[in-house]
């Protein structure tokens, strides 16, 4: 029954997620799949498996003729760089975990596939469990897809849930999600956003065809929630959550942003709790899809990663439909955001770039208003993600026009407020 | 870029998914898929195609050399078997939407693809938008996947969730799942759970390599559900719903069955509301996963058949993994479950046949109870379903082994009360 090619695998890595595909591949001789050598750092641990296995040289697996695929689940974003790009190079296929490293390095990655015709795959990279990529890669044609929302980051996710449900304060609750292993000791990366953002530039790519740095693209994490945000979005019946959005605009072009955002109850979004992970997908075709997976982790990254490993047996190729075979689509900075600003003090707000303020509430210790946003001002200020300013989008937060009417009767209303 | 091989494909049935699809293809012309012919029953409805495309012999398709792939869209179960099974022979990949024509005929189907070395592919008959086919093919090693549990039919969902928040009763709720086109005008092969035994016996196969008739499976729907029933389900916090379920016992057989279920407020199949489909799936390597769309309509449909024609472009082949490259698991009749049932008169409930009651509640209209009973007293009769009486498993229901000592306490202890 199985015609398939076998799989000469050298694998990068023998952390918690190399350890764990070694163990399973071993249980999986269906998948005709082996471990040549396993390339590593330091030669002086312990390992669970035959010394011969292992080396230091990494050569000895790029350079290995009898090598076809090479599994990358190192940590270090610019040394798996060098490696995916040297295996393409030499003719091997790729498999990498690395979310940094595809996120940083996109554009060559896109050309030197496209130069060596070699496989580069990632579905561990983003959401590890929730099969995301492939999903946008098969399932959705560009004209089709209306928008994607995902919760891509597990850690932020953890921290606010704890937040919210045990009423713990910020610093609390990080320093829970470091005991229970769900934060990095310098957990910067995944509560400022980075991390978030690094998985949602190649989501784009595949959603959209937009490839953009993540640099580029407008984002914040969680670090400037408060307790008293998270009682106010109660108050309302919201959850918080930091939410990956992109939806496409009446003009054709795109809307994105990594950015915290109030979530209604019947959102299948809220139903995503603590450090798991959810996309949901709304289509012209399938409606609205939503997965719920965990995003992270030893076993669901090495989960992941077998299923870019068994689907190299068949050849699969991610082809960048949206990018190579429709007119890719643009990134918008032309629409206003409905917002939800708290802070300590109004001399941190620059009124003037509001549009217009629908909400405020002003207390000893924190205030907090509601109001209408041009996203250049989000895109070419940072006053909004300063001095403890937390920025929260609504739910449906998107306005493409402003009715100038409507505009300047609630000017008018608000001058004798605000 | 794209160096697959061109589609030409012959389809049958031009009903709304039939149109739906045409229409999709010819807006996505890098898919490299065309439409040469297309078989219908009646010729004199007016089509929204060219009149050459259509054709009411199907030899026209099943003998035309040019065409490498059927996609079957058709109602009819049978004519849709000699459609797939000629196809295969003549040498076409086959893509099918018949989920009956899959369950009633799996062993020759799996009999013709080994056979004739095509595909045949059927990833829209089972909960259309969730892509659960081709997760459970590509994700999940036979011995990792510990349960998956699902709602794989939205009309029985719709009208579960029009009595729980509008407190319907049964045939109100059923009545405006036929107004909204939810239902059948027929609805006995939704209601009565013939559909989603037919879907979850080909789901068994891919989960764990399970190939049963349905008629061998056991399974009920939901027309013996009263709103008394759901009216007791919220006093004690659960949701009902129709749960078709499979889980690896501790003697590596698998449970499997199609029954009403409780459902706590934490689970995911929970937030499955109206006719959208989910599916949980637990996994030592992914953990836990939910996917959650539309299950079925014109437009899901066409889009779960869109992606497996797709996959035909790389060869794509569901390989049975559980089947071939493992010990098939075996169907257990040896475990017990815990059970809600309520019922108009005593007489037709055989007590003997219960392992233990647990709770007992009567009121001159109705009457339930909770009790532990013998999953082979339910493979062996029928007394549960007849007479008006409603059977609904408790959340988690399945018990491998009784507590021998528990149990005769329990009989002791219930012996002054029932």
């Amino acid at each position: 029954m199985d015609t398939h090619q076998p799989l000469h695998i050298g694998l990068f890595g023998f952390g918690v997620v190399g350890e764990g595909l070694y163990k399973v591949l071993q249980q999986t001789p269906s998948l005709n799949a082996q471990i040549h050598k396993i390339c590593i750092k330091n030669s002086s641990k312990l390992r669970n498996a035959p010394d011969n296995l292992f080396t230091t040289d990494k050569n000895e697996l790029l350079y290995n003729e009898q090598i076809n695929v090479i599994v990358e689940v190192i940590d270090d974003a610019d040394a798996a760089f060098d490696i995916a790009q040297t295996a393409l190079l030499n003719g091997k296929h790729v498999v990498s975990a690395s979310k940094k490293m595809i996120a940083e390095h996109l554009p060559e990655l896109l050309a030197l596939q496209i130069k060596t015709g070699k496989s580069l795959l990632y579905e561990s990279a983003a959401c590890a469990s929730i099969p995301v990529v492939r999903n946008l890669e098969e399932y959705y044609d560009n004209d089709l897809l209306h928008s994607i929302k995902a919760i891509v980051n597990g850690s932020t996710n953890f921290i606010l849930t704890k937040m919210f449900e045990e009423n713990l304060s910020f610093n609390d609750a990080l320093i829970l999600a470091k005991q229970m292993g769900f934060a990095e000791s310098n957990p910067k990366l995944d509560v400022e956003g980075y991390d978030a953002v690094n998985k949602w530039s190649f989501l784009l790519t595949h959603a959209y065809g937009i490839v953009q740095h993540p640099n580029q693209l407008l984002f914040n994490g969680i670090q400037n929630i408060q307790l008293s945000d998270a009682l106010v979005a109660k108050e309302k019946g919201f959850d918080i959550k930091l939410i990956a959005q992109a939806k496409k605009l009446s003009d054709g072009r795109v809307a994105a942003f990594v950015l915290p955002q109030f979530v209604t109850k019947d959102e299948p979004l809220s139903f995503v709790k603590n450090e798991y992970n959810g996309v949901v997908i709304e289509s012209g075709f399938a409606d609205k899809q939503f997965f719920y997976g965990k995003g992270a982790g030893s076993f669901p990254t090495a989960s992941a990663v077998l299923s870019d490993i068994s689907a190299l047996r068949y050849q699969y190729k991610y082809e960048y439909k949206k990018l190579y075979h429709h007119v890719p689509h643009q990134l918008s900075e032309h629409f206003f955001v409905k917002v939800y600003l708290s802070f300590d003090d109004w001399k941190f707000i620059n009124r003037e770039q509001l549009e217009w303020i629908e909400e405020w509430h002003a207390q000893a210790e924190r205030k907090y208003l509601v109001a209408v946003v041009n996203i250049q001002v989000l895109y070419q200020n940072s006053w909004w993600k300063e001095n403890n300013t937390s920025l929260i989008l609504y739910p449906d937060p998107i306005i493409e026009n402003l009715d100038v009417i409507n505009l300047k009767k609630r000017s008018l209303e608000l001058a004798g407020i605000v």
